[in-house]
């Protein structure tokens, strides 16, 4: 099955890319955008940058100690989109593996001799995720051989001994090989490499261990911390193998951190991470709307983690964080261009950038660019967006739960579905039988969905009018489920509620003390502020109902507001309060994920209130 | 004259170490025990790391880059301090030269091969400034000369080309070289210094060019940037360069980047910096109390401006800044033992630290530490500590105007006075006339003493009742002048309002918004909170008068406080209203600089109010 996760056991088992088709709509034209415009787009900058030249032994060797990894990135994206030039990309790479599987254009001739930060591992496990996502959509050929060759020298030089990789992604790689080709000695070295993180297995640095979570052992610890990708790629391996292996308590340990995560350390964005320093998460409720981190990748690793644990344990949790992280993350992270990248997602930024030509060495926020020295990014949205169909729904029982309302066809066991919804710009959607067929029907109701509804309309009864026919029942956040049997032409529609609603911050997150943001169904909005007119410095919101206006398909806000002035401009202390005269102002509301399309801008998720 | 700034010209005059004696009190204390205890723990790390070996040759050479100034701000410390230990040290440092005047540990065999983050300009900036200050205090000796070869050195490689240093303080040095010495080419090195910077001078790095503030030619600039070390010690040098070439234009520009820094820029305690990742300045009004760098050496740095543009000006604003920055950043970087410092000040620490036994190798904040491996914080402490006295008065037209309010006895001119007063922690200052003499003494009246009240009481109504002899009248803040012609025992009496005060931040501060904080004279107070109880994390504080307490002539405050919990648990962003419910407590608030000496806590400044 074409899926990038497929365990053994679990609550649901995924449905991978050949059993659903994500139609065109939200994420339909954007998986159609990346995989038309943007793996192109990655290609043509890994050439120019030379990170390719690499494979081919052009010299001297040019890019970051980990640059290898985009290549595989961009590889395992070129799999799930079934891209004609994977075959001569994947020739490139297997011409620079030496003869004992070991494969790697930085450190060739000094092979580990930095497991700190020489990323070794790390270049392996997204080798082997592109070898198993070729693998799965298209079968065994050269890049399974050089992957599988890869794996088999990691497991003779690293079963034995105590080392591991500084940063983390091999594990959920080998278990998802083992699950491929049923090798276990690839499970058997993924447990090790989780087992042994931690004892600690690497030397310490002035980030601290924790920075790649070697400060305590994954079992003992109570929270994701630390750089926050490789925080959220161990705890994916650590999934991967407590499933495979049946370890409860070491799933328990990942579903108990990531809990306190998403209640003390993640934005309203889903975005994860508040220090710039080591791109890690902060201290409980240091969660700043300026200096928020909340790295593109990391945002598609805690997509990855979340999607785990849905499928270990069925609980609409897991699905809920995932779409709010991919409208307001992974969604932000390309422009509607497909070729200019976020790798920084503040919720807040104060002086419009700058704009650059070309890469954007410091990758700073606020601004879109086409490349970054440390261009992860832009290849694990690409990877992430070709795979998106595998996310959208899962088998259980017999039956379908759909977790993410996009239009899609849909066929698993005795159900044939399409699912057709303006969402997330409209809260309507139906999902229609195509053929006669069996099982349950489950639509997940998002958790800020609490008067939604549902309407099961058998097609007999589609020409009488309502309310005889169907019966409306209301539905409450998790999975709403109609049963069957069920007849071609059957349908379930479901309404959600989309009024735009004003959404408070714990008191404990100082940094948001005194402001209030706007949702509407799964999206954040922000004021963006062209020029930064009306100054986003001094707006005072009113906290009444948004209005709406929708252009294009696309739906804004407006709210009411003051602009005042400050202080008098010497000492920004005082014992006068703060004001709030000012002049009335409207100020216009976009989906987060839409900002910085329109030029150099000021932003504000979180709009002052007092 | 032994002080560190003498400019020709200026509206006042510099008075030094052999002008006025600080006594027993709060800065007096300080100095004793710097001059003790941290110059000698200082010195024993410098030895203990191999930082001192270096100069002997030793091999493999240890520490940072830049580990050379450490040593040369030791000796700049000793001098001030009138340390017998600074000859020995002084001799080791002298082996090190080369025969062209060359010295650098680090790059001897690879000279001036990486301006951007060499330091080698740097280091001689340190090397020269303790040159300076053992020629001010003791007269010309063996650092005298190696201090001049290595000038000149500078001088002949340096003098034409556009190279300069990543790190500016080589600027101050050397005009203050040509203050010490009269030798004009030092003078000439620093004005091209200065014009060169921004140009650019230096490659572009991932931080940008702003980082060294090569980014625009400082004439241009419009506020400090960068980082913030840099910025502060470039702008002294700028200011040096101003008054001795009589360039008003180069003047007004410091001034004005100052003025929008100070509005803009600057933490309640005087600290800057607000972000950790190049230890910089943040945007207007980023100012966050957690994440807040504040580094120790920052504030130094703000002081020796401070106190130049007061010499140039004579506006008291300058003193008002540097009076905050000492009480609140240089008092609060070295602990009460003397032998444990503070590199980051953050104004809130969530999480009691972790207390180690050692280098703190991250210098986070929030925990005292013996040493750090970027140890520049506890060598700038001890320098400044040691020419403390150089900062408290200074001449005008004849007469003294006193900046800092602390014990001293003071001679100029015709002018002896005893400064006596309990200030910080009382508001009654007594300057008393030592011998009959002439002219006018200004007292500084700090910007917050906004009902201050000066007595003059001449010797000869001392015993007649008040308010028959005295003239009791109010002044404004700024400097309070009484004239003379003077009799031996003749009294000033400033008296200074000392009731603590509730103080709000600018709306724009938006890290602040719904919080206060409480200062009383010229200290900025903070919760502290051992282990946690009551936890700061939950307090919302009722802004009343706040009780005082006084115990070992250290006023500590309280008011009164909820502690509230937060949400549920899950989810910290939703509906509901932040919840202000919970029980009454009494919240305890130390001065600031106090904080961190009674073993892990949490801690902060502003404190909730909604």
């Amino acid at each position: 099955m074409a899926n990038p996760v497929l365990p053994s056991s679990g609550v649901l088992s995924p449905l991978g890319l050949d059993s659903v088709r994500v139609l065109p709509g939200f994420w339909g034209d954007r998986i159609a955008l990346n995989n038309d415009v943007t793996i192109a787009h990655c290609q043509e900058w890994e050439e120019r940058e030379g990170w390719i030249g690499n494979f081919r032994g052009e010299r001297p060797r040019r890019g970051r100690e980990f640059s290898d990894s985009e290549i595989y990135k961009l590889l395992e994206a070129m799999a799930w989109a079934d891209h004609p030039g994977l075959p001569a990309l994947a020739e490139i790479v297997a011409q620079a593996q030496e003869g004992d599987g070991y494969l790697n254009t930085r450190w060739t001739g000094s092979r580990y001799t930095d497991f700190e930060w020489g990323h070794e591992l790390y270049c392996y496990g997204h080798l082997i995720q592109a070898g198993v996502a070729r693998l799965r959509m298209h079968g065994e050929d050269q890049l399974t051989e050089v992957v599988t060759r890869a794996a088999d020298h990691v497991c003779r030089r690293f079963m034995d001994g105590d080392e591991t990789c500084g940063h983390p992604v091999i594990e959920m790689a080998l278990v998802e090989l083992y699950r491929a080709t049923g090798t276990e000695r690839y499970l058997e070295m993924a447990r090790r490499f989780v087992e042994r993180r931690g004892l600690p297995a690497l030397a310490d640095i002035p980030f601290g261990r924790a920075y790649y979570q070697d400060d305590l052992p994954v079992r003992q610890a109570q929270v994701f911390r630390g750089h926050v990708v490789r925080a959220l790629y161990l705890a994916s391996g650590v999934v991967d193998v407590a499933v495979e292996t049946g370890d409860q308590e070491l799933l328990k340990a990942v579903e108990s951190q990531w809990e306190r995560t998403v209640a003390r350390r993640t934005h309203l964005t889903g975005g994860m991470g508040s220090r710039h320093a080591d791109e890690s998460y902060g201290e409980d409720y240091e969660l700043p709307p300026d200096r928020a981190y909340n790295e593109t990748c990391g945002s598609i690793a805690s997509i990855m983690l979340a999607h785990r644990l849905l499928l270990a344990t069925g609980d609409a949790r897991y699905a809920d964080l995932a779409e709010r992280t991919m409208y307001n993350m992974l969604a932000t992270g390309v422009a509607l261009d497909g070729a200019s990248f976020f790798y920084v997602n503040p919720l807040q930024v104060r002086v419009p950038a700058t704009p650059l030509d070309g890469v954007n060495h410091a990758a700073e926020g606020g601004l879109r660019s086409p490349w970054f020295d440390v261009s992860c990014c832009p290849n694990n949205i690409a990877r992430t967006l070709a795979s998106l169909p595998a996310y959208v729904a899962a088998a259980k029982d017999g039956g379908v739960l759909i977790h993410h309302l996009t239009p899609a066809e849909i066929r698993s066991g005795r159900l044939a579905l399409r699912v057709e919804t303006g969402y997330p710009w409209q809260g309507s959607v139906s999902v229609r039988v195509l053929e006669d067929g069996e099982g349950r029907v489950g639509l997940r109701v998002p958790a800020w969905a609490t008067d939604a509804t549902l309407a099961h309309v058998p097609v007999s009864s589609q020409d009488a009018p309502l309310p005889e026919g169907p019966v409306i029942r209301p539905v409450g956040p998790g999975y709403a489920y109609v049963e069957g049997p069920w007849r071609a032409g059957d349908e379930i529609r479901l309404e959600l509620p989309m009024r735009p609603r004003w959404t408070l911050p714990d008191r404990r997150i100082d940094a948001l003390r005194g402001s209030a943001a706007v949702e509407r169904g799964p999206l954040v909005y922000c004021a963006e502020s062209v020029a930064d007119e009306p100054p986003l410095a001094a707006v005072t919101a009113r906290v009444d109902p948004p209005e709406e206006h929708e252009t294009d398909g696309v739906v804004e806000l407006e709210v009411g507001a003051k602009v005042s002035s400050g202080g008098d401009g010497t000492w920004p202390y005082g014992a006068a309060p703060a004001s709030q005269e000012g002049a009335d102002v409207r100020l216009r509301l976009v989906p987060y994920h839409r900002w910085g399309n329109r030029g150099p801008a000021t932003m504000r998720v979180w709009l002052p209130t007092i």
